[in-house]
């Protein structure tokens, strides 16, 4: 198995970090398709920052990157989400503000365009005890639909014309705001060729998404199943509240996922913006910036 | 808000704890209703130790324990399941096996009229990262079929002639081994008149149910928003693993439910027999049983 790859560093707030998934891919790719991948993360880096810009939060700035790379169509989220074994499309996303507590999340959804936007949607029905925080399947379409949200084309899957080099391109984002309130965003079209109303660790709370202004915003991506029997963003959770360096939390979580039998990746912030992302496949699609610059990289710095 | 009523101590291996919900019944029952739910409990509790007197394990005993709550028809689970908004039941459903780390789950399902049996089929089909682990919806119902589950009668809701006295009332089940292998189950309807395709902590693991021979099995029931954001077993589960005691690590990880807002109850069995029940609400059926006898209380013994 691959050794961790674990990267890490101090952003100066407001900043995002983002990630368009863990895989093989990038072994073989062209390098047109690599700038494929550049420019769909440099593009959600921007849209999701100019959210501080106008004014907004950490909540703000991660939804609005994962909606970016939901729409790029080059990731396997959005309109770039990957088929069922049956030739469906279907979608899962959650959201949790670091701040209030608040979350949202779908699962095997078919309706939304923007699975994230749905998310965040269903997290504007109420708190943690005022209101639901996962829809399901046919109810959380027609939450979607109820609520006025764009529909996703019924009869598109993965584009001929766009190449989805990130088969397994779960994407996510973190985000702190200038307060130091932290934000999670995750949206996945499952695997490929998944059987139907499969479900990820991506919308499931503590596993795939977390956020806690006290502790860290995490997203994942990789073989859902292990991150979800690891509890692996609640692990990485207690470990920075039990006081362990972010490298070190996240890095052992992931250790969590790999003896589960599993692989893939995470990107971890904390409110002072300290960050990290880890993999251990041979790609992970991952970018931060901050009010110093952008930095984006598709595949793994050692190869 | 109510205080925490907390109640522990050791079994005898092997061992099976359950419950069947938290919440306000109890308080104006008749003593039939209270009836009702001890005959229900005891028999639970005897379905699942028969397991052990088989030669069975933790396993059998905590799904068998919550296929008896559920057929009972007097818990909000299976047969007795309460409504959507929409006078529609979904039912949510989760088990994990300590030992081996597989778990299964369904939620927002309309087809099995055991949903803890097809949270079990989950699992067969594969470990942490060969298999889905959560199905949902439409998916979840067309796997039921195909694997031949009993099908719910489609026209059945909670039936007039059954007293629902526990209308939160998850269901649950813990157990433990000769061996000391744990496992834990959970099936609920979910919230009486909950918004269709709502899914709550029952079949979220790290949430409502978890079990890892390493640390405690862990099964909850109450307000299941509160429950996930306070990634309530994942919290006991690293509590336990960090040495705290069980009623600390159980009690503690309610405090942080109610400070998300909500309110309910849980139980924790360890693998050397240790066990706890906590809960803030005004009752909580609960009940325990080894090899010395068995133990069931439908509403808070200080009432």
């Amino acid at each position: 198995m691959t050794e961790i790859a674990l990267e890490s560093g101090a952003l100066s707030l407001p900043a995002v970090v983002i990630h368009g998934g863990a895989g093989e891919f990038g072994r073989s790719s062209a390098p047109a398709e690599l700038a494929i991948l550049t420019d769909g993360l440099l593009a959600a880096l921007a849209a999701g920052f100019e959210m501080f810009v106008g004014g907004g939060g950490a909540l703000e700035a991660a939804v609005t990157a994962v909606a970016s790379l939901e729409s790029s169509g080059i990731f396997n989220a959005g309109r770039g989400a990957v088929a069922t074994s049956e030739g469906t499309v279907e979608t899962d996303a959650a959201v949790m503000d670091g701040n209030s507590g608040a979350a949202g999340a779908i699962c095997a959804a078919t309706w939304p365009q923007s699975p994230i936007r749905a998310a965040q949607a269903v997290m504007a029905l109420g708190g943690p005890s005022n209101g639901p925080i996962l829809l399901a399947g046919p109810g959380a379409d027609r939450f979607c639909e109820a609520a006025d949200l764009a529909r996703r084309d019924p009869a598109s899957l993965t584009g001929e014309g766009v190449a989805p080099v990130s088969r397994t391109g779960t994407v996510g984002a973190i985000a702190v705001d200038l307060e130091g309130h932290l934000a999670a965003a995750t949206s996945t079209g499952g695997r490929l060729g998944q059987l139907p109303g499969r479900v990820g660790d991506s919308p499931i709370l503590g596993a795939g998404t977390w956020a806690d202004d006290r502790t860290v915003a995490v997203s994942a991506t990789g073989e859902g199943e292990s991150f979800i029997v690891a509890g692996f963003a609640h692990r990485v959770d207690w470990a920075i509240s039990a006081g362990e360096p972010l490298e070190v939390a996240v890095g052992t979580a992931l250790e969590v996922v790999r003896a589960r039998g599993g692989n893939g990746g995470a990107i971890a912030l904390t409110k002072n913006g300290q960050f990290c992302v880890a993999f251990d496949t041979y790609a992970m699609a991952r970018g931060w910036r901050d009010a110093t610059g952008a930095t984006v990289r598709p595949i793994r710095a050692d190869r």
